[in-house]
């Protein structure tokens, strides 16, 4: 570790109780995008941010993304705040993503304690509050490792940029279209992009995560009489929207998750051997799943399949039926149209548009085979992709190696199940390499009650950040 | 046709307007029993009808039936009014039910006239207004019998008792303990009972009704994780409910209605050429079942199928899924416990218990079979038995002689697909012959907006109940 780095790295072990201070601050400004009353909280948040790191010497500027209707009103969409710190041409610059608008969350939900007062447990040496680990804590550690080197005199290893937006949780509108437009711009230079907005494996072992999955997601309907029917009357006379529903939704995936749809799985990217092997050393056990799930239900009792399942398999998920009887007690119903909704997690190489049109194709079969009456209509939502980093790049050795400086070990390689759309928007806009760097650990409860970051992970996390930046400096690129 | 019969009928026809009026002050009364806030207006409509039938000479008597919680308010149930006209020993009794509450109505549900004011539409000879046809037309029919004989001067030719309830349309709350109760007291002596709840099988000819199906109906939970899940990050890697659900759904019946649980068909009463026979002439086509669904979807084009399915044999529908995602949109939720509604119409020979065996056993073996470490629970409503009347009995042949000589045609003996748990109440407490004597057309829409009674229907209808009443007395017994 150089000098510098190690200033750095003391700095933050030193001045844990004023970052704990600052997350106080940004916790308790309730900044929930999802709600339209709330809207003035998160614009309140994000100037908050610009003056903080206005005040460490960066360069701000924000950014109105146009308007939105919710809750019936239509309002600003909040701003996007956009920022430099230093321009050498000798540098290596890095983009920096992270959102300052946080979930819903009443005390009524079900917490322990306030959800926008920070509350630190000093037995568990965790920081409960909304917004602690997702995603307040991740952008304050990057605003402390400016802090830091302003306070020590000490110049930063690579350019910084940064872009920190108000609504990732409630579909990041308008996003897409201002990276896409600012990408020779504002973003004009990025050398490597790097994200901290997900989560450990597990709870003890770091990770760094190259992969996520993408989606292609279907609404099925099924119709046949003009009005819902009276099961008296009419049950038996006529074919019922419902059973052929149910019968096509049973013909998509087996109780063990296996897709019968022909040309699906097919697409899949061939495990190699040695591939196969990260899987078998990843920190990761059943029983993480297990408490995450709090149940047994695991499909396979093997480690590496459970892995596999989740970063590097597709997975068909029935979710629900719109328009049949979803309320508790007894109804005699026949509903006259019916929307199955089920959606295909996808991963390398499968090509969405090959899966809507395999989807297509096997659906019409199906239906053809019931020989209804009724009508049926497939509607597929717009897919995402999947996104996979080259790990094999210097942006990712660079998290490696810091990660071995600050936590001793070297981190697993993951891939995640979900998605984070804006992941793919960076990489393809900005056609450079992506990296997902978390601060926080799998059981933090980023969208439940009592969301919490544990002290170590916020204090090591942004040792980590400020680490990175100076093994990205080091790289060979 | 007796002088007195024939004097009768010629009362009904020259009062037709002193009928319509009756029944407009009826309708002008909104007994919606579903509504707390009507409630007052429901027993309004008890008071009303006691009023009415006290001044044709009945001996009425009011009897409370306790309370109910309804719309979080606790509140009375609406009173039963029950009442007696004559006591001759040497005459047959006829015990008469129907039910003075309506269904919920609303001009903005998308009705053409105002619900509760009685419209007569001189061009097509229709009375519309919500409770014309269900059941205020087929009650003010009986008090015109009354009235008639009274004006006339004349005899009753039997003892008429009637119970008219204030629930009908809310789950006849309290009413079958009543009767149970009251069998061997304010029903003693009865010697058949007819009811006018139902309708015609189609829109052109009359019908008796001899028959009505029962029902079973079944919840089916599964359960595995302890809360919803994200089907990204878990999304192949756990059992997920809805898919076990969605595989024993699809396996309890085909789109072409059969039954695919054993042990259910099986009891189903064999078919006999006679009865086979009947379904052929009856007076019915496709199209009045088309009409009625919007739709062309019956799974039969051949008339006596498509009528045996709703007369004589058993169906199973789907309803629906509790705990699943069913709004519009797209979420992409693993359900934690989701439940299947579905429930079968039961016919003679039916079992109900036997039939809650079969689906038991049928459902826990196809759980089995999906090797799930989800856990399985069919919890079963209380089932209703099929009810089955002998149309050989002097009470149907008084309801074929009568039809015969109002409408000049011999009626159809129809059983219904439906349920009317009553029907089967009285026949259980009183055991006597229970007959259905409808006076309105399947068009009606009974519970729809528009609601209407044919003054045709209602004019010759209320002749009907009264020469029913005397050829039950020249019935032999």
């Amino acid at each position: 570790m150089s000098e510098n780095q190690a200033k750095f790295v003391e700095y933050i072990q030193k001045n844990q109780e004023q970052l704990v201070d600052t997350l106080a601050e940004a916790v308790a400004i309730p900044s929930v995008s999802g709600d339209a009353s709330y809207r003035p909280e998160v614009v309140k948040m994000g100037k908050w941010l610009q003056e903080q790191f206005n005040e460490v010497g960066a360069e701000t500027s924000m950014h109105e993304l146009g308007k939105q209707t919710l809750d019936g009103k239509e309002i600003d969409l909040p701003p996007v705040l956009v920022g430099n710190y230093g321009t050498d041409a000798n540098k290596k610059t890095v983009l920096v993503y992270g959102h300052y608008d946080v979930q819903p969350a009443l005390k009524s939900d079900g917490w322990d304690t306030e959800p926008f007062k920070l509350v630190h447990d000093k037995a568990s040496g965790r920081l409960y509050g909304r917004g602690s680990t997702d995603d307040k804590g991740p952008i304050l550690g990057w605003l402390y490792v400016l802090k830091a080197h302003k306070a020590l005199g000490l110049e930063l290893p690579v350019n910084l940029k940064f872009c920190f937006e108000g609504m990732e949780e409630s579909g990041s509108v308008g996003l897409d279209a201002f990276v896409e437009k600012e990408a020779g711009n504002l973003f004009k230079g990025v050398d490597a992009v790097c994200i901290s907005d997900n989560y450990w494996l597990g709870t003890e072992k770091p990770c760094v995560t190259h992969g996520l999955r993408g989606i292609a997601y279907f609404k099925l309907e099924i119709k046949g009489p003009a009005r819902d029917l009276h099961s008296g009357v009419f049950g038996g006379m006529v074919h019922e929207p419902m059973t052929d529903l149910i019968q096509i939704m049973s013909s998509l995936v087996t109780p063990e998750g296996k897709i019968l749809i022909p040309g699906i799985s097919e697409q899949v990217r061939a495990l190699t051997d040695e591939e196969r092997k990260v899987y078998d050393v990843m920190d990761f056990s059943i029983s993480d799943v297990d408490n995450a799930t709090g149940s047994s239900t695991t499909i396979s009792n093997a480690k590496p399949e459970v892995l596999m399942a989740r970063m590097r398999n597709p997975s068909l998920s029935l979710h629900g039926i719109e328009g049949a009887f979803a309320e508790p007690g007894s109804k005699t119903v026949i509903p006259a149209k019916v929307v199955g909704k089920f959606s295909i997690r996808l991963v390398p190489d499968m090509q969405p548009q090959k899966v809507v049109e395999a989807v297509e194709k096997y659906v019409d079969e199906q239906f053809k085979k019931l020989k209804s009456k009724n009508t049926m209509k497939l509607m597929p939502d717009h897919p995402g992709k999947p996104w996979l980093a080259d790990p094999n790049h210097w942006n990712y050795e660079a998290a490696f190696s810091a990660t071995e400086k600050i936590y001793g070990v070297r981190p697993d390689l993951t891939r995640e199940g979900g998605s984070i759309p804006i992941t793919l928007t960076f990489a393809d806009a900005l056609q450079k390499n992506v990296l997902l760097l978390p601060m926080g650990r799998s059981d933090d409860g980023a969208h439940s009650t009592n969301e919490k970051l544990d002290l170590s992970n916020y204090i090591k996390g942004t040792e980590l950040l400020g680490t990175y930046l100076y093994e990205v400096a080091a790289a060979a690129a």
